[in-house]
């Protein structure tokens, strides 16, 4: 599972809705879709070799390794996805497909455990040796979380016996044992993955194994200093620039962090297993590294859209307000591991904070990520788009300005589906005293709380609209607590049990509207969020945005597109006083809310490039759409924020 | 000479002002640091090695090549300006100097006139097969320079022979001929070189060989691909991107271009030799691609600074109206390319808009380049500075918070010296009809203007104040034209001839006062060019500049230094109402205007990175000075363009 507090996916059902219409689509459309592109099937799309990878390391065919030297990862990330996509859905022909490929990866793992084709077929005698650019231990995570996912859905152990055989003979390499290997990865991943594996077979010792990871990573002499002696590096690659070590945040011990830094998805994945395993150890010390990282983390590093990534060379963070919206890197998986070390963070602390960022980031940023056919994916996650410019300018050569249907390097495809089909493990927190809500999505679940089967369903719109109603069934009336997030973005909340209003205020204990009674079968809690336009706007040393305003409405950052408000978009202005309209157009992109305005538009007065002149101003409405729907009607500018008058 | 209406540099003395004390700057600072710069002298300055790789292909030592593979250009670019300055200031001592260098260059120079010691000592097979890479047509160019300065300057042959010598061993190898290299130069320069030596040597042959050079280019089959498949390169460096040939001006002929594009220099220099061969040639299809390049540069790509170059990789033309403030390239080298196509325009036609930019270049852009010490330099002038984000960000990884000593690649600080020890083919033109005055600076010269002697001499402290005062000394009463800028930034021009007020707007022919009239000795003209600060707007699609202003007063860009206003620059907004008072401060940077206006600053209201505050407004200060001068008093913050409000 993936936290201790997270519901068994079997035991919850998303039926209709946003996110729901998002999560069958990765089962109807993405799953078997990425299995094609794995398998090499996918006309135009970027060869990936996958698939085509094991088969010849488990002697199934000739030929020799292609692609990237992780590519090993999309499959268990595939893996991952189906699996939990089987829990919920169970489909005897992906389950065979999936025993398939699974038997080859048995037969291409060595009998000591090791797995890496890349190693195995490129050089197989340098195994470990270049824990630096090299990622069999970030492919070997992503594996144990495909084993665990695995045993999980089907009860089957065939891959967990496989990961746990990688697992055990990492356990033997690595370590500070005389003869062992003194390293940590590259890339973090195992840690997060290790925390898994013991969760779900009760072997403590793979925890033990992630904190020697997290301990040892930056500890002098520094590892990575001497396996680039090694190596003969004369420099560091230019992603590294000033970083060097903290690229890889491998500079200093991970207790002495205190802004994220370096490459953005190796960060969120390694703050994710240090809230692991401050929550499995009691570490207090690793409790308040998460804290601080967190912490400096919303307070400087983020978009507006949830995103992270600021800094194009090197896909990683950039300094204190760095945000540029054109520039942006905002990977999709960078957001996916900040949704992961959200969730964990609600499990050392039930803070609405914590699922404000884990709703923006999926919202907005994340299903950015795929198009509305689940066959188009963006990498690179921008908040302003010219693309003319995005196609010209090199410090812009990552943004693509269209979805593509596959990538050279296809982190982020399966990293969403594997997201979309875990949902449940994000929407709930099942305490011992009662249950949490973090995200507001029609759904049903049923569960055991305070020794009571309870069956608890929920009623909602959301994200287009703020009222939710929760049906809660328990076996026999109990008392428990339930808490229901207050979302951050909502200014005004009401709730009431069964007709009677609840005092929030009084109820709201750091973001969660807290209610502790006694429940009975057919009590209902009606919530309402209203949902408004709202401006925001960004701390003003962001200097990219100053004088512009981001419109969001629930939980949904706005965006404008060319296609409704004509090119060059930077010259529209929202005046202060204007009021938006707005409504549900269930045509169009498979149905939104559709936000206008009166605005106004620059125009040039002389086509002089400096004059005194000022330019002239003319009115014209402009029409705004969920950031995440964007690029679903062809190419064409696109920006968030606008400029406000 | 520079251009046939050039006044020789003996004739004309800048003894006081503004420009003169950079002139003698250069004169008692910058050419003698620069020598000892060449000859690895100057202690903490990057490596030259230019003197020492002379020394060593004349056999006068024993030693290896090193610096960068163009390094002699150094060596040529300082003997230009040490000889310019010759011209006007004889100094036994540097004359003296000059003798031996020469002497060793001979020593080098081989039998067939081939000189390059890059070549010449590491590749001596290779010479001429990488064009594309290599430098030695762009070298053997700044040392025809070197060697037609030289000679007008003292009327020692020594250096001209050895140019001549090498312009016969180029014109032997290049051309059309079935025997010969049908390629050109990848970075031009030889071409203008080619065109000044046929002026001062009288052989027009020379002007064939810079014709075959400018017709050559860009045409089909392209000479790079051809050269670029024999070096076996898989592909282009990074700094080609999208561009292909087009970086080096060679993906079409030269008559087809319309944007300048490619790497700014050499663009830049290729536009001067266009419109010295429209010239020399009668050439209208040339004449009519230097108006076309002229008129998109001047609309599109050019800062408020006279800089050119706005893509920093690959110091490079941007797209239309991308002017990046922070990641501009803006080469002081590029301003000096520009303004000699300026100059050259000018004697295609006299029109202000050719002097404009050459004023708005050298006054801003250029003086920049260098410290007000004359010992330090900036190769890349960049509108707004961070120094925190300029050291961190990649994509500013060429702005330098601080001028430095030297640069391994030093083409920057030689370039400014020549130019302002040749000011006077600036600042002049003599006609067959009369005289031009295109920059206003305290001076005198001797000419002869229709068959007559004339003295002339103007007073004025230009740039801080627009009061000229012209006398005009003919041997005898002549009618002549005197043609004098009025200034393109000047709204409100006033004139008068001996008292009596001129009408400016019968007068005015493309932006210069035609005064033609019998002029006796003693005549006296009045000029006024009111200098008020003026609020100057970007064209709006230029979104890096949309709602803020630069200042400018008189030819001189302001910008904003933090130490005279604090951190956070881009907090400042100046009310569209708020009023400038200006004084003159003698004390300060040598003496500068100092401007000062009501301003506001933004102040967070928090400490939230998003939320629906506006930043509260506090009133302020703002202080603002020269550009050419920032930096002159520590490492800071600086901005050109201003937020208004």
């Amino acid at each position: 599972m993936t936290t201790p507090t997270c519901i068994a996916l079997p035991k919850i059902c998303f039926e209709r809705g946003f996110l729901a219409d998002r999560a069958k689509l990765v089962r109807d459309v993405v799953i078997p879709y990425q299995w094609e592109a794995l398998n090499d099937r996918i006309p135009g799309a970027e060869r990936s070799g996958t698939v085509h990878n094991f088969q010849v390391a488990a002697g199934e065919k000739k030929g020799e390794f292609y692609g990237l030297w992780f590519q090993d990862s999309d499959l268990a990330k595939w893996l991952e996805a189906a699996s939990f996509s089987l829990a919920t859905h169970p489909d005897p022909k992906l389950d065979a497909e999936i025993d398939v490929v699974i038997e080859t990866i048995a037969k291409a793992q060595e009998s000591d455990g090791y797995l890496d084709t890349y190693i195995q077929l490129t050089a197989p005698d340098k195994k470990w040796t270049n824990l630096f650019e090299w990622h069999e231990l970030y492919i070997a995570g992503h594996f144990i979380e495909a084993g665990v996912a695995h045993f999980e859905a089907t009860g089957k152990r065939t891959l967990l016996d496989v990961v746990c055989k990688l697992a055990d003979m990492i356990e033997r390499v690595f370590g500070l044992g005389e003869d062992q290997n003194h390293g940590y990865p590259g890339h973090e991943e195992v840690e997060l993955a290790l925390v898994k594996l013991a969760r779900v077979t009760g072997e403590k010792r793979y925890v033990q194994l992630a904190a020697y990871f997290i301990n040892q990573r930056g500890s002098e002499p520094n590892y990575y200093e001497g396996e680039y002696v090694d190596h003969g590096l004369e420099k560091l690659p230019v992603y590294f620039y000033h970083n060097r070590w903290a690229y890889l945040q491998a500079n200093k011990p991970v207790r002495e962090e205190s802004d994220p830094i370096g490459h953005s998805v190796r960060a969120v994945y390694l703050y994710t297993a240090m809230a692991d395993l401050a929550l499995e150890l009691g570490d207090d010390s690793l409790r308040e590294a998460c804290n601080t990282l967190w912490k400096n983390l919303c307070k400087y590093h983020y978009y507006v859209t949830g995103a992270i990534g600021a800094e194009w060379n090197g896909e990683q963070f950039a300094g204190r307000y760095d945000l540029p919206n054109d520039r942006a890197y905002a990977e999709s998986c960078a957001g996916i591991g900040l949704i992961f070390f959200a969730r964990r963070m609600l499990d050392l602390e039930l803070r609405g904070e914590y699922a404000d960022v884990m709703e923006r980031t999926l919202f907005n940023n994340v299903l950015a990520g795929m198009a509305l056919d689940g066959t188009k994916f963006f990498y690179v996650n921008p908040l302003e788009v010219r693309p003319e410019e995005a196609k010209r300018r090199y410090d812009q050569k990552y943004v693509k300005t269209e979805r593509v249907p596959w990538f050279g390097c296809a982190c982020c495809p399966p990293n969403i589906a594997r997201t979309l089909t875990s949902l449940g493990h994000y929407t709930h927190s099942v305490l011992d005293d009662g249950l949490a809500v973090h995200l507001y999505t029609d759904c049903s679940l049923e569960t055991n709380v305070a020794g009571t089967k309870l069956s608890f369903a929920m009623k909602t719109d959301y994200p287009w609209d703020g009222k939710v109603s929760v049906e809660i069934n328990p076996a026999n009336a109990t008392t428990f607590t339930l808490r229901l997030r207050l979302p951050g973005w909502c200014d005004s909340p009401t709730a009431s049990v069964n007709g009677e209003p609840v005092d929030i205020a009084a109820h709201d204990r750091h973001g969660y509207l807290h209610l502790d009674r006694e429940w009975q079968a057919g009590d209902v809690v009606t919530l309402d969020f209203p949902m408004t336009v709202q401006r925001i706007r960004a701390h003003p040393h962001v200097y990219h945005d100053i004088g512009s305003v981001a419109l969001q409405r629930g939980p949904l950052v706005l965006c404008v597109e060319e296609i409704d408000n004509g090119d060059q978009l930077g010259l529209l202005r929202l005046p202060k006083t204007a009021q938006f309209t707005e409504r549900f157009d269930a045509d169009l992109l498979d149905g939104t809310i559709v936000i206008e305005a009166e605005a106004e538009r620059l125009k040039p007065v002389n086509d002089e490039l400096y004059s005194s002149a000022e330019p002239e101003v003319t009115l014209t409405t402009i029409k705004a759409l969920p950031y995440c729907l964007w690029n679903n009607r062809g190419e064409g500018e696109m920006r968030v924020w606008i400029r406000e008058s």
